[in-house]
Parts: C-alpha cells; structure tokens; sequence
C-alpha cells in the first residue's frame, strides 16, 4: 500500500503517518520525490483499511498494490482449477455446453428442451425454479414443483442439471435437487447467500453482477472460497452500459482478463449478454473463440410462449446450429465440446 | 403497449399479430404509416409479456407504453406520503437528517456519537450492526450485540433507529430491535429480501442499487408495497459512473424525478453519493435544495479509527455545521429540519 | 411516432396535439386505451422534433418509431457494401488486417512495421501523423513528414495506407497522401470534420466514439452518406465503462448488430477495444468469430520505446501468430484473411 | 510513478527496470515488500510514458502519483480565477447566470428572449449560431447571420454574449462577434479545437464531455491554458450513464470536487443536465447550494416551436421565478447573483 503525501506536508505529517504504520504491525518505507512525499506500507495491505490511512493530516491519497483476492488468485493457484458438475468436468480441454429453458414450465415443456439440448450436445441443462423477476407481477417459478421436475429430467437424460438459488433459507433445498447451484446477477454480491453456498459445499455458478468490476466480481468469489468450497465457475452474462440496442453489453474482454488472473474456469452466458435471439449464435463463436470453457444458453422449444425471456431464447434447430459452429471454433483452439 | 412491424409485413402477419392480442384478452388498435404498420395493444399491458410479442414473426420491435410500477406511482396516489419511523414523520414539511456511524463498533463510539448527533439537530439514529462488506475478510459488523447497542442507544437519547438487514432470515430480528429497517444497495434487487420486509410490515429504507435506473428502484418498492406494507422511503445514494475521483455519482435529478413519480418519501445520503467527507457538506446542501425530504449521514467520533467508511464519515463538529448550513437551504424552500 | 397523453388528459389537449401533427402535415390517428389516450403521426417522422411535441400541454411522452438513420440503413440497401482502400476491397468476403503503429516516429521505425505486417499478412499499413492526444505535453505526431514517410511505404510495400485527420482543414493534405482517413473515436461527433470527410469523397474509415451508441454511430455515417460519400467503413473499438482493469470494454454485441442493421462494412480494433496487448489476440479471435469484416491492429518492433500506447503493441512475432489463429477463426466461417 | 514488480520478479528484471528509470533521466528507488518489489521513479512523471515502464520485463503494472494536469491546478495556483466576459467577472462571490436560447432562430425570438432574461437578472446572453446536431437532417443554426443578430442583441441589451464555435477555422469569426466562445461537450477533445481558441486568447467556456471524467476535463483545460489563454471558464452539464428517465445524470459531486483541483471557475448547465424543462429549476438550486460560479440556462419565448432543444428550454416566467429562488440559496451562502 502506498500513501502519497501532499505537496508541501510537513515533517510531522509524514511523522504521524509512519508511527500509524508501525501501529498497525507493519513497516514503512519513505521516499521523497520533487512534488510528493511517498510512504509505502509493507506487508499483507488487505488487512488494513485504506480509508482510514486517508484520513490521516497531510495524506493526499492511499493507493493499493495487491490485488484484493487471494485465495482465488493465480499467485496463489496457479494451475486451471477443474470443477465437477455431477459427472462433467469444467475447466479442462473441454467447451462446456449447459443449456436450457429460463424457467422451468411444465414436465412436457422441460423434458422436451432436456432432450433437444442432449441431443444437439448440450452435457448439463439448465433451468430456473426460483426466478428473480424484476416486477413483483411477473411469473416467479414453479419453485420445490420444479426442481422435482429437473431431477426427473435429469434421470430421463442423464444430464446434471444447475438451477438458481436466491435465499440462504433454501440452499439445502436447492442444492438437494440440484448438481450445482447458481447465484444470479443481482445476488452477486448477497454475502449472506455467498456464505451460505460457501458452507453448503456444493458446486457454484456464480454470474457476474450486472453492475460489477472484475475486481468484486473475484471477491465475490473469494467469499465462497475463503469457507473452504473451491468448487466455483465464474460466468461473465453482460454488464449494464449507455448501449440501448442490446439489453446488456457482453465483456468479452473479461474472458481472457479473468483466465490470467483467476484458476477457476471462466463461462459465457450470451443469452443474457446480449438479450436477443438473433446474437446468440455470432456471440457464443465469439466467447469460445476469446478462450470461454463454457457457454451458458437458453433454449426454448417455443419461444413466444415462454413465460420468461423469450426474446433471447434460442428454438432446439437453432441451438443445434449453435453447438455445431461453436465446436468448429473449439477445434481450432485444440478443444472440443 | 405498441407492436411495430418490419418494413414489408405482410398482411397475414399483421393479422397473426392481431389474433395473438385479442387471444390475451385485449383489443388490438391498427395503424399504417408510411414505412411501418403499428398496432396498439389495448388494456393492462403490465401483465402482457413484451419478449414474446417481439417474437412474433414480422415484429419489429415492441414499446410499452405504461409505467411498469402502479402502487408507487403517483397515477394511484397523487399525494404525498408520510412514513412514520417511531415518533419521526418522515415526508412531510420536515427535512429529516438521520445519522450515525457506520457500524455500530462499541457501546462508547454509539452513544458518543448518539448523543453528538443528538444535539446537532438529527432525529434519527443510523447504525450498522450486520454489514455487507466487498470483503471477506473485513468487519463484518457485531451482529445482534450491535443492535442491543442501538436499543440503549434509543433509551438514552430518545432518538429512533434504523439498522441494515441483510438476509430475510434476520428481518425479525433487526425489526424486533429497530424502528425502520434499511435494504442496503447490493441488495436492492434481493427479492426474497424484499418480500420478507413486505410481510413484516416495518418501516423499510430502500436504497437505490449502485447501478440501478430509477424505474428498477420504483419496481424494487413495488415489490414491498406489493404485500401491503406502504411504510416505504426512497434514499438515493449514489449510482455507478466512469468517473474515479469520487466513489459513487450523487444522481441529483433523480431526486425531483422521483418526487415527481411517486407519493413516497425521497431521502438522500450524501455520504456514500461521494465517498469523501470534504464534499458531504456542499451535496447535502444541494440534496435538500433539490427538494430532499431527507438526508442520511455518516458521523464518527474519530473517522480515521473507524472500522468501515472512515474515509466518508463526518466529525461531529462538521456534522453540526451541516445541520446549520442545510437548515439555512431548508428555510428558503419553506421547510424546517 | 407515437404521442402518449397523460392519463386524464383532457378532449381540448388531445384535440389540440392533433392540430398540431395535421399542420406539420402529417395524419394523426388516434387510439384510447384504458389508461392512456395514444396518438400516432404517421409520415417521414424523421423532420419532426419529437421536444416540441413534449411540450404541448397533456402529453407525457412521445416516442420515436422508426430509426433516425436511413441512408446507412438496410432498408434503404439491402445488400453488403464493399469499399475499395487503393486496391483492397473491404466488406466482401475476405477478412481484412490493417496493422502499424499508432504513430509513425521515424523512417526505420515505420519501414520496418511495414515489411513485417506485409509479411505476416496484412494488407493494409495504419500510422499516426497527427495524433490526438488527452495531454497537452504528449508527442503529438510528425505531422506531414509523418504521411510522406506513410507514403514512401507504401511505394516500397504496396500496401495501402489509412491515417488519421483531426481537423477539416487538414483533411485535403492527409487524404492527399492516404488511400483512406480515419476518423478518431474522440472526433465521431465533430461535425465540421465529419463534413469535411464527406465533402472530399475520399474512404472514411469511422471510429465509435467511446461514449456513443450504435445509434450515434450510425448517425455519424449517415453525416458523410449524406454528402453522396458512401465510402465508409465503421469501426468498434471499445466504449467506456466502470471497469478499470480494462482501457477500454470492446462491445462485441455490436459486431453482429452493427451488421444487421447497416450495410457497411464493420471492423474491430482490438488494441484500443483492450488497451493489453495480451488480449489482443484472444479478442481478436472473437471479433472474427462474431462476424466481423476485418481487425485494425497496433504493431511496433519495440513496444517499450513506442512514444504512444506502446502497452497495446504487439510485437511483430505476437502479430503474426494473431494472423495464423484468426485464419483458422476465419476458414471456420468460410471467410479468408 | 510507481512500478509495482510481479510476484517472482527476478533481480535481473528488477535491475533493467531501475535502469530504464536512470536512462531517462530520473532516479530510482527501491522497496521490498513481502509479496511484491515496488520500485518509485522520482522526478516529473508527467513527462514519463506509462505504458512503456508497463511492458518491461517482470512489471506487473505502473501506477502514478501526480494528476497530470499542472497549470489548472490549485498546487500551480491556490487563489481563485476570476474571467472576464466583456464586463462581466465570473469567477468570485457573484453567481453568474448566462441565459438565452438553444439556437438563434430569428431576430424577434433571439430580442424577445435577450429582455426577457436580461430583465429576470441574467448578465450573459447565449445563442447558438453554430449547431452541433446529432442528425445531419436537423437545423443547423444560422451560422454568421446568427452571430450578427447576437451582437445586435448586445448593443440593444448591454448583456455580453457567448456562441458556440465548432472547427479551428471559425474561431476568428466567431470571437469577432462573441465575448465568450464555448467549445461544446462533443468537442471537448477536439484538439484542434482547443489549440486553435488557446492561440487566439479569447475567453473560453469549456463544457465537460458528455462521458469524460473530472481529470480529462481538466486536461482539455490544460490544452487551452498551455498556449498561455488562461481565461478559461468550466462548465459541468451532465454525464452520460444508464439511466434513461433524464437526458443525462448531472454530475453534483463534479462541482465541489472541480473547486478543490483547480482554480479556475465552475459553471453548471442545468438544461443539459437533466434534459427536462420540469427539473431545470430544482437542480439550478441544487448547483447553486453545492458551490457552482454560475449557471448557463436555456430559455426561449415558446419553447413547443424552438428549433432545438425545446423540451429543455424554460419559458420567461418560469426563468425569472428560477433566478428569484436561486438568489436566496445563493444568498444562504453569502454569494449574489
């Protein structure tokens, strides 16, 4: 941590500064420039609170030097971490595909997508029983009902299946039914449910938040990591920008940016990072091609019924379009779905 | 809600688009122009499903033409609403300055700032005892301990309390000790959070998620008022820009904005809308000059050894020269702190 | 487009907002909801100020139907453009490399990125001779020495050469020398030099400003269409966001939308799109994936003594495996580098 | 300058990095830390190229310490700038207020206008003569027949005027007529521009861009003030973001933290802030309360007919009931319009 001193502070500021250092356990190293005093603190800075060095008379601003995450860091793992989703392993050579409906609907309607997704080459299906809406109006899911009917899909097709959780009570729940859990966006940075999948110690989608650096989208992850379940995927689904012709702006830099920093596997959602049908194809080609071990997409056997987020889903022939290009791209890089 | 089709439509799509509307039980309105064909949907649109009209072969693009929020919006109740938080009226001629510090760290930081807060001019108390925090490792607040601290805290000073609550499991227990709850930012779009301060019933403090637009954050009141709890206040906070030298960006227009669309009280905390404790004083200012029926402020008897936004939190002089200086503002518009 | 009245607005407002769409000479037509009264205009609403019907009085909102762009538009050409820089045709099928460094420093400087773009397989020479700079105390380019060093490379490679202008009254002394002018991202909106372009006929090549929307950015075609100059190819190189591990974040979803919604030929400039030359070639590979046209790339023999954006440079070596892996990306598509 | 070293970093990149430093020009100094080595370049920064340290071997990344701008700031200068616009000095305890319409569309409209602002208490006249229009098919201002009717305006009314100028090569035309020339949000980074109204020495009213932090703002100053003109006036008018409820997010925050970097004065432009003339006034009060030096008002006789701009524009009354209440904030704080 660096502490730049302001133009023309005095002896005793930068005095006070030192002490308050050595205070805390740490030790201080002086440097003084033309313009600016600078004091670097040494030691593990994320123990220490930034802001209350800023307090301090003279201080003109405190700069960090560590990354903030630890546990999820490539410093501190630095091989790819391979994460088992039922009998799917995510992470390695392989392009993951999971896909499935937005929300589960009805036993025909699900067994329906189960099948087209397993057969175009989907290997985990998706599909939410507690859905997030944004209008207390709106279809909520079928709940416990349609986690019954995922695990009978998943016996049916042999694909593990993930579904969304949104409250700490209903883990156990979830994660009963489930072969991974899934924290949406808007929870990314719910710690009380980060702590509560942390303890569970099942497998964690957790989606970048809407609103999120790649920075706290780590430390979200770290949350999870730091009570011992090392079992996390990260999924980049699109942040929020100015842009009003897609619903949100899909950060393909991220995928190689968190690949360098982070051991854990990286996926794409481009479903929601883009918000329409017409660019889930050109943009999943896109996310393998930038270095995704995965893609996350919803597929809907008739998309104007679907209760939500139809506009984005892809119908079971297009889904199969999909899969096929996205693996001629997967080939190209040495991997394969 | 509005359904615009593709230049060329043909007739027997407009007509499939016309029998889909009137199949959802609401009269469909035609109108050709020039270069496009549009049809009106007649009725409640709020229950009427956007994406899947878009999907619709021959749709260009579907505009809804209501407000998705009808409790909240002042189209259901023209006038002003008046919350109740113990004995404080927070909505009417009043400016209502609620303070404290951050976390609630200890019984002698509370009620020395109580008490500070107290004979500034404040009339609510403000304190965290369960704290989000970005961090894993930072202080995560002291719990149920911190709201015993507020509780003696009220008995001393008389003054009520708000507290965060964080996960729908504590919402009796943070209501059981404070008079208002607050939903902090990242949790805006917690919805099983949202629905479990609607059951309790408790005066709630929403804040405005980080990057949230204004029609999300009436959306997330929505979902209170939804359940029949109406004790409701809106406190802008800051949202999510580019710009780096502050913490957050203090939307100010949307504090007429919002008094413009809804009944409820519009509050405004200055301090986590900045970020810097040397620009609380001149935002709270103008906070109240653009209509604020409110402000929250941070207050710590010694910021640099506060565990959690010192960097933002006033000193108790300063804060009384704010309640000076915003009562000063208050007065010209006709109100009183 | 299409006027929604307040709710309760009364016959007079109504009849009087009519008036006003028949003596712009356009049709009014007129459809009551439940809620809401909806008027539509129907004609060219592109000359109608959609303000000034805001204000009249009982209207809440008036929304705009059709895209504001239309010489740019699909509508209005069908069918890919393809423009010619010297003797390369750009928006066929071949995918196009334009490589150089940002700036041109010196004669060995740029002859030798020549010759090692040329070999690694572009077919365009890029270089800075007038550059724009976010500090006043920064290189600011050779000026015209800079271009007749452009052009002594290009008669020695036989690649084409595209170069930035930054001032209207310098557009006939760079288009002189270049085969094309690029338009900066920080001049999109620079309507005198947008003018200019237009007037002199010469190819454009358009960069996205970092803070517009794919509508701004059409519309800034549409300013050098509509001076009968169709030479234009669009650029995406990243917009601005919240993120700061990134320069800037390349907005991939625009690639395929862009596509869809104009016929001009899109490229991408992944070294600004990143500002890391180490996720250049990732994102690279994605730009292609997701449709586009051809990659503008920043290439220095000596990336740390570049006098500008030396941290996005790809050495020569690291661009020519950026060639090979976005061939293979291309061969996939049925596309050619 | 800060280069913060990689984990690992070996000895031999530790010493080719603190070469580099003493090669140009600089001195080196060294600090261990646990986890990484930070080395601090001690001279002028400004002058040093970030980029280039970032690609040396084992650098993990390069931080600076100075703001990069130096003649705007308040370490050049501490007391406050004072900027005369004719016989107007904006700058000190008054609180300017520039006022008048969007674009100059015609004599009787610009005079109307011109009494009606001069008599509610405006002492500067705008009027846009050179119109920057997002669409090539909308009005384009009169050009010099608009500068002619703003002087006659001046001469009838004694009020100084400020305009608009848009390209290099009519800063003479346009500072023959006008008091002030105001480079709009758009062109804030057209350097030509700014280097063209530098030479010519005129008072400047620098607008923010539409998505430029507070530091590039200052730096687009520093481009003006580097050519010796150091009559430059700030103007914040809203950034861009997400929300969609407003034209654009009035940056409050901008205005107290503009006060303490730089010297020069800061005006606020609430017209284009919130793009609604219903929030005009309130947030006028806001500015005023957080410190701004003036306020620029759009303003026009029938605002349902202005040419542009219209939905943002206040009527007379509506103007002269917004100075009476801005006064009496201003006078809170011991200013006078």
């Amino acid at each position: 941590m660096i502490i730049v001193m302001r133009m023309g502070a005095s002896e005793a500021e930068v005095g006070a500064v030192t002490r308050q250092i050595q205070e805390l356990g740490f030790r201080a190293h002086l440097s003084r420039g033309e313009e600016r005093t600078i004091i670097g603190l040494i030691g593990d800075e994320r123990n220490v609170s930034q802001q209350s060095l800023e307090l301090l008379s003279g201080v003109e601003r405190v700069i960090p030097v560590l990354h903030p995450f630890k546990l999820a860091s490539r410093d501190f793992r630095p091989e790819d971490s391979v994460v088992s989703v039922g009998s799917v392993k995510v992470g390695g050579r392989r392009v993951t595909i999971m896909a499935g409906p937005c929300a589960v609907e009805s036993r025909q309607q699900l067994l329906e997508t189960a099948w087209a997704v397993k057969e175009a080459g989907a290997s985990v299906l998706r599909g939410g029983a507690f859905k997030p809406r944004t209008s207390p109006y709106a279809f909520p899911g079928l709940g416990e009902a349609g986690l019954e009917l995922l695990a009978e899909a998943r016996e049916e097709t042999g694909l593990p299946i993930v579904s969304e959780v949104m409250a700490p009570e209903t883990v156990g729940l979830v994660s009963g039914y489930a072969d991974m859990v899934q924290i949406g966006t808007r929870n990314m940075q719910n710690y009380a449910l980060l702590h509560a999948v942390g303890e569970a110690g099942c497998p964690v989608l957790l989606k970048r938040g809407l609103m999120s650096t790649m920075e706290e989208f780590l430390m979200a992850a770290e949350y999870v990591l730091s009570h011992g379940n090392f079992h996390v995927i990260l999924c980049e689904r699109g942040i929020r920008t100015f842009e009003t012709y897609t619903r949100n702006t899909l950060d393909i830099n991220a995928v190689p940016m968190l690949k360098m920093l982070t051991h854990l596997p990286v996926m794409v959602d481009p479903s929601h990072g883009t918000g329409r049908w017409d660019l889930v194809e050109p943009v999943s080609r896109a996310s393998v091609a930038a270095g995704a071990d995965g893609l996350m997409v919803e597929v809907h056997p008739h998309p104007a019924q679907a209760l939500s987020d139809g506009a984005q889903s892809l119908k079971p022939e297009n889904f199969a379009a999909l899969v096929r290009s996205v693996s001629a791209i997967a080939a190209v890089l040495d991997r394969e779905v």
